[in-house]
């Protein structure tokens, strides 16, 4: 079969890979009913995270199942299924608390980019929706898999509460889906940075009742302005830079929480600085198996429609201008169908 | 009147000081009880935190109010009082959220070593006790003026719980009271690291259940094997180096909690490793003021005995030995009295 192969900076095609197979009897094949490029993807595509061999991209999916190994005993052939990037046995002890993206059988999945996907730990991984889902669903329980799980785990890491105050530092579809998160969870005031008009629409439409355009330390000045001069209680960072968290760590009131969920590139922390701002930090990849079941019900029940941050839909074989789209921010999020 | 006085590294001396007086009316004047020398003193006194000028010490107090200013309302001349190392309205948005320690009117106290001590904003900073105590309870209210509100802060920031295992790193009179705090949450099992005989014996006095004399990544090592291999729920650091903290981090599980609370020193995180990691970072200068009234009352039902921190007892013109003690680990804690 085919599917997307990085080679190097900007230089990702639609190449011949192998097809997946059972591996291990706690596998699961899917036939995938759509995919997509995530915002970190572009890392590597961008030569910031070097690569050192040509390298099978995607990590998010949604569809058929096609085969299971024989010990799997949850999901069966014909399903529709949603999991995480990250596998999980969902019953050791980090499972167990919440925690199944630091699973101690954990697997960061790749190859997502392709028709047919192997899916190892199907049992701890998969979901199954009720029945097969209506052809509109499928953007937003795609979105399940990886991005608005990790913006509901910004929320919810960011302890946002009924009323509360919440700021979102970022405009990707990460960020916006914190800020329909934060919106489920009961946010009164929710400020979304961006300065991108389609963007800041979507912000809107999903629950954003400011809007910053200033980034920076102006930024931070005009989110205190907008805060009495406190701070938000909670703030999403949503982008991963060293300016982009000292952004957020600032624009959070004493005991406020800041939470961080795409992996930090370059971001060394002055503990003695932080130790005077008394914010609560949390973040990591994103347990999103822990969300699945709610947030498929909620999607499921066209209670939000995170699908919405697919802005760009293209044939999985031109998974490239996909890339080229996100890198050159034409596309909040491109949808991938094969 | 004398106080103490540092004039350079390892050079406390007791020396003529200005008296102080009422320069606000929100202050008060309070005549000393006991007062002590704090761990934090000790990075001063070492040389590794410079000091222009010769710098009055002391920072935690307990006493009878001599004299209050026109504005002060609820402490009264003849009670017996004790604040925060930090001071506060404890009436701006930050004291209400309960981080009075980051109040928009926060000082941070210095000039304590001494006979008589100017207290600012009075009626936020100050809490009296019911009536004047018993000689014996003086040592612990002194204690909650700083090193058993900031154990406290240790515990309350790490999320302790009913049954959960708690890992102290650092064996001075905060982590010591850090135990106690831990056990009076209700902590099932407290890990002390600590390899000196007085110090093991009082964790276990307050309620250490296992005592951890390896450090570093044989320490964390210890911890894991001792939790199944998943580290610690709550993990409390109470030294504040780049070794403690790291410590600290890496003995906690995936989701757990790790607090520090001593102004950190020369500490650098790197962030990519602190988001595989997992954990919740909460810390900062303890809000003691927060605390006080609950551990006052623990303290004068003779509950708790945070007093026991203190195994070297001096007047207060030795305050120079009290230094000497602590920093060469002599003494845990030195106890002044003028």
């Amino acid at each position: 079969m085919k599917g997307a192969v990085l080679y190097g900076p900007r230089d990702v095609r639609f190449d011949e890979v192998e097809d997946p197979r059972i591996v291990l009897p706690t596998d699961a094949i899917i036939r995938m009913s759509a995919t997509c490029v995530c915002g970190s993807d572009l890392w590597p595509y961008r030569g910031i995270q070097a690569i050192s061999q040509p390298t099978p991209m995607g990590h998010e999916y949604c569809g058929i199942v096609e085969e299971v190994g024989s010990a799997v005993q949850t999901v069966r052939p014909g399903q529709f299924v949603i999991g995480s990037f990250a596998t999980s046995d969902n019953t050791c002890p980090n499972c167990r608390y919440g925690y199944q993206s630091s699973c101690v059988q954990r697997e960061f999945m790749n190859r997502a980019q392709a028709p047919l996907l192997r899916v190892p730990l199907a049992d701890g991984t998969l979901v199954a929706t009720p029945e097969l889902p209506a052809a509109d669903l499928i953007p937003s329980l795609l979105a399940a898999s990886d991005v608005l799980g990790t913006g509901w785990f910004a929320s919810d890491a960011a302890n946002v509460r009924p009323g509360g105050t919440v700021a979102v530092v970022g405009d990707g579809a990460v960020g916006l889906l914190g800020v329909l998160s934060a919106k489920q969870m009961g946010a009164g005031r929710i400020i979304a940075m961006s300065r991108h008009e389609s963007r800041k629409q979507l912000a809107c439409e999903f629950g954003a009742t400011d809007i910053v355009t200033e980034r920076g330390e102006e930024g931070v000045a005009r989110i205190l302005e907008l805060t009495q001069g406190i701070g938000a209680d909670s703030v999403l960072e949503c982008v991963g830079t060293h300016e982009s968290m000292n952004q957020a760590i600032r624009s959070t009131r004493r005991g406020g929480s800041v939470s961080y969920v795409g992996v930090p590139h370059g971001v060394e922390l002055d503990a003695a600085e932080l130790f005077y701002t008394h914010v609560h930090l949390h973040g990591g990849p994103a347990p999103v198996r822990r969300f699945l079941p709610n947030l498929i019900d909620l999607i499921w029940n066209r209670q939000i429609d995170p699908g919405k941050v697919f802005d760009l839909k293209l044939p999985l074989d031109a998974v490239a201008e996909g890339y080229r789209a996100m890198d050159e921010r034409r596309a909040i999020k491109a949808l991938l169908i094969p």
